[in-house]
């Protein structure tokens, strides 16, 4: 039994992206992260931080998007997404989807708040240092860990579709929008997309939106 | 053939612990992230933020400290550190590794730096939340992933001993002081410990600091 947290348009959309990757059965349930009071308590219990995503298994919580990202491409193989141990594929694999939530979210995060940081002294790094590694890493290879699409592409060109379509503090290098044309066209990614974007409307926060 | 990047007394002495729990050989490679100037550019090809740690492994190199970590305790499976694909364990395992470096470090960075943030607004979320869950967890389990000693454990407690005992940054919780204790006797820690020692008063940060 397979259980998913999710909201529509955040970081969890990648997961459901994944979902749709493998093909699995999983029961949904919805957290509307934007509404007015905040998360109710009660959800810390599967999330520590009350946010999205979560999933349990088999009567595990997993918490952690890259964490789950790694655990439902590992236990349902057979859409190929996991680069087996031992594979080279494997080690970039487990660093990109790691550097997603490390490294690119707390370094942009940190720049677009204008938040000053002497040099390197964080462990995230420098945002503009994220940025040329990501430019380098999206030039030098077509997908995330190598030459085939992994799980790390449904986190990665999730984090980068939100950052620099929706967010716009992403710098948009050729090699960013090469890649996410070499993603969008992927017929899970346009069936959860599609998905997300009928539970979003639905909403309170986007039907105010909406009406304003 | 397998390379490390290393720095005495810093995160990537967590890989250290790890690889002499594995009991695996390997070639160290000094990294002087104290050197007046910063390291120099060419270790970037390595470490996009010239971070440590860094591996190297038949040729291909590894960063980010979770996917180190679970890149190793996978490749070597011998000392049974890493829960297998299908245990309990697997998801606790990786959500761990992941939440130290995405959550742990980050939410309290920003914390000591006084960065304010309204409510959760940040993928890290708030160092409180963070404080109360690893207490929650090592309250409810002797282990990060479980009842057992794993790969997890060399970060959870190297994050742990150096927030809570070197930067005085993470409150004195009991169930962090039981958990230390129940860790800090392992004889590849000590050895690390011992080995990272020995690196560091050779160091001129440390010679200096030593003589001042
Ligand atoms: N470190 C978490 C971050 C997840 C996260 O930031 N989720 C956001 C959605 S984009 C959220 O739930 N926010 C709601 C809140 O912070 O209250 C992960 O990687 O899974
Ligand atoms: N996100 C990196 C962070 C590593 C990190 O922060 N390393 C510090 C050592 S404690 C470092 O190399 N600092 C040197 C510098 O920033 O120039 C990881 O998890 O591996």
């Amino acid at each position: 039994m397979l259980k998913f947290y999710h909201a529509p348009w955040s970081r969890s959309s990648s997961v459901l992206w994944l979902l749709e990757e493998l093909g699995v059965e999983y029961e949904l349930t919805e957290i509307d992260i934007r509404q007015e009071g905040g998360v109710p308590e009660n959800y810390r219990r599967i999330q520590p931080s009350k946010k999205v995503p979560a999933i349990e298994h088999d009567g595990v919580v997993i918490t952690e998007r890259a964490a789950i990202t790694i655990y439902l491409a590992e236990a349902f193989p057979n859409a190929g997404l996991a680069p087996a141990v031992g594979h080279p594929m494997r080690g970039p694999y487990l660093s990109m989807l790691v550097y997603c939530d490390s490294v690119f979210d707390p370094a942009l995060a940190a720049k677009v708040q204008g938040w000053k940081y002497e040099s390197n002294h964080f462990s995230f790094g420098l945002a503009d240092d994220m940025v040329n590694y990501i430019d380098r890493i999206l030039t030098e290879r077509p997908y995330a860990a190598g030459d085939r699409f992994t799980a790390a592409d449904t986190q990665l060109a999730s984090s980068i579709g939100y950052t620099m379509q929706q967010m716009k503090a992403l710098p948009e290098r050729p090699s960013f929008i090469a890649y996410m044309d070499r993603v969008k066209d992927r017929p899970a990614n346009l069936r959860a997309a599609e998905k997300d974007q009928e539970m979003a409307i639905k909403t309170p926060f986007f039907q105010k939106q909406f009406a304003g």
